[in-house]
């Protein structure tokens, strides 16, 4: 079986490598097939043994029909969608680990790959090496899914597990993440929630079966985290996450979310720590399960793509699991319509007065506390309810000024 | 696509009930296929509504050329292997959550499967609900899994968490699990370590290529687990779980063990808790990945048996990722040979020498305390030794009489 990398980067040459040092083991994997790369398409100068492949011009992969499989692996790009959609034409199967390409034209390559009776899988775009959305697909197959939860963004869960267990604050966590190489030098879209809405867009899609666009996912980043909150959370046994999700209601609506939030200890997605991904989930059949494992990097990341690739060699052809049909902006909840309960903090005029408010206006209010506190500071746990209610009722009450609202998942 | 399903008991049931139920989930999870259930066999009495389906005889699904999938859920009896073999013989794929078929007998039913050419799949098998097999066998098929550790038997797991979070003794817990339907009325299996010992066996053979029976795992249950053991373990951050491990070693050989572990508190897997499952496997390329769900329960059980059947469906023949090579006695060390750090409670006739004793013999070693302990109780772990070394010197202390030995896991 003859394979095309288009893009050397990180990614693209992390699956050269595993198929050239692992012949064996791939050959075993499927049916005895010897994998081997004919083309490596990039416009950089490659390394020595790489060039030998290197070519520049899509048309040759496309007029090769001896190139049955396809890896996209040029990152985000002008051409990556006409790139795979011209393979996808040109009958061979594309995988690739682009999120951002799936999560927004996921569902017109499919179609494409369904027309030309090819695969188009995207397994390594949701938590780099954790086999997630073959899970999904494949794993639990006999399942409703009902809702999911997940860490999906390592550079993020690295600067909060520094918060929280190094008490450093949010922007030396940051700066310790830049310089270990977890975060980009503009670091926006991990640290703002943009690439965990990806991954979520992506999960909706695959879980809910219906396209989920990134712009319809409410996306809350981390950057609002004080070590107050920290502290704060981590008096009632909770840690502070950011955790991309998405739950099918009753009325057929999807809340789909990207936003920090308060979760227990107990539940052990809350163990989740430093670069490290998970999701969990939520089937009708089966109950919960929870996947963990490295969400990013060039091996890891390189060992999804490569399962894929196998997965193209043992069923050839469009895999009918990998489909979802077109989502309408009318699926998604406004976000503020979900129950939830919320963490809240803010500054008060009269402390005493603002309590006296709170407790008349939430049940089940529960304030907190903490060492050296300044005197107008005010936290407190709600209960569950709709989103938009918690906070017309907070912000009702005279003199709070909030500082930091955060929703407590609770299962 | 015609099945029959061999026992209806609590598997079988949850089986025929899924393909019943979610007929639309199914059919697009193998390509528009039709799923029904032709016959059920059992001696049994069934319901009205399986019994319209009842046969008594496995000839007439071995000789009805419709039915192309037969799923064993009959547990361990005198005919799981004969019957399983006659469908494969009959050219029929078979799906089980035969554990002990499995650890048994594996290697000479995938040889059958691949001599008819149809699949032998057995997901349910270990972990239940949680899709351990299949994520060894496709998702990290781009990976040498170097060693794996999980908690695989609910049962121990629950009793050892009560032992833990609620201070239970080691009877009261394993009372509460019998009264909740965890444990059988003769719990010798869960709590011995024998079933976690059949899953350490499939899991050996599935990751490192070579079948490993029961009986070449050294096996301890978690009997001897006393309260003092918990406290002592507690006290260092830790938490005793009963683990069933693999290795591969770099002389080839298998380190295969089923034993009470002392694992520290800032791993994952130390954080499941009651009758839950998780398994942590390391490969050479994603690092490691765990997975953590329901280990047992009808409808989790059989959620994992319908997600077989639809990858018989997908892929009908064999499947050349499902196999192993016979191993041979001589493929596991020794266990006593294996490196590992060891927790150690004893009593002793005078504490002072004996302590210095300790200290002369093993270096490193660090001595624990707890409230309320006996004069003549000492309790300390060791650095990383051939247990069998470590395991020497320690009964090479005059006076000193051991009540628990435990391995403590680091990594």
């Amino acid at each position: 079986m003859k394979i095309a990398i288009m893009g050397c980067g990180v990614v693209g040459s992390g699956v050269y490598e595993i198929v050239r040092d692992m012949a064996g083991k791939l050959s075993k994997g499927c049916g005895g097939e010897e994998i081997s790369v004919k083309y490596i398409l990039d416009i950089k100068e490659l390394d020595a043994e790489k060039s030998a492949l290197q070519i520049r011009d899509i048309d040759i992969i496309a007029n090769d029909p001896e190139v049955l499989i396809v890896v996209e692996a040029m990152g985000v790009t002008k051409q990556d969608f006409d790139f795979c959609l011209k393979c996808l034409n040109a009958g061979k199967s594309v995988v690739t680990s682009n999120k951002q390409l799936v999560a927004e034209k996921g569902e017109e390559l499919l179609a494409a790959a369904e027309k030309n009776n090819v695969a188009f899988r995207f397994g390594a775009s949701v938590c780099g090496g954790i086999p997630v959305i073959r899970t999904l697909f494949y794993g639990l197959a006999a399942n409703e899914i009902s809702s999911f939860a997940g860490i999906l963004n390592g550079t993020s869960n690295f600067i909060l597990t520094k918060m929280i267990k190094d008490k450093m604050t949010n922007a030396a966590a940051l700066k310790l993440a830049q310089e270990n190489g977890y975060a980009e030098k503009d670091p926006t879209d991990d640290i703002e929630g943009f690439d965990a809405a990806r991954k979520t867009a992506i999960l909706c899609s695959v879980c809910f079966g219906k396209h989920i666009y990134p712009d319809e996912i409410h996306t809350e980043g981390i950057t609002g985290i004080s070590d107050e909150d920290v502290e704060y959370v981590g008096s009632i046994g909770s840690k502070i996450k950011l955790i991309g999700r998405g739950e099918k209601l009753e009325n057929g609506k999807i809340y789909a979310s990207v936003a920090p939030a308060v979760i227990d200890e107990a539940q052990l997605i809350s163990g989740v720590d430093g670069v490290f991904n998970a999701l969990k989930v939520n089937g009708n059949k089966v109950g919960e399960v929870l996947l963990y494992g490295p969400g990013a990097g060039k091996d890891a990341t390189a060992s999804a793509v490569v399962a894929d690739i196998l997965d193209c060699i043992r069923k050839p052809g469009f895999d009918s699991v990998y489909s979802w049909e077109n989502g309408t902006r009318n699926d998604v909840l406004k976000y503020d319509e979900y129950e939830t309960a919320l963490y809240v903090r803010g500054y008060v005029k009269d402390k005493n007065k603002a309590v006296c408010a709170f407790r008349e206006m939430l049940d089940g209010v529960r304030f907190l506390s903490r060492e050296n506190a300044p005197e107008n500071e005010i936290a407190f746990i709600t209960e569950k309810k709709k989103e938009k209610d918690i906070k017309n009722a907070v912000d009702s009450v005279d003199g709070f000024t909030a500082a930091s609202i955060i929703r407590i998942i609770n299962d």
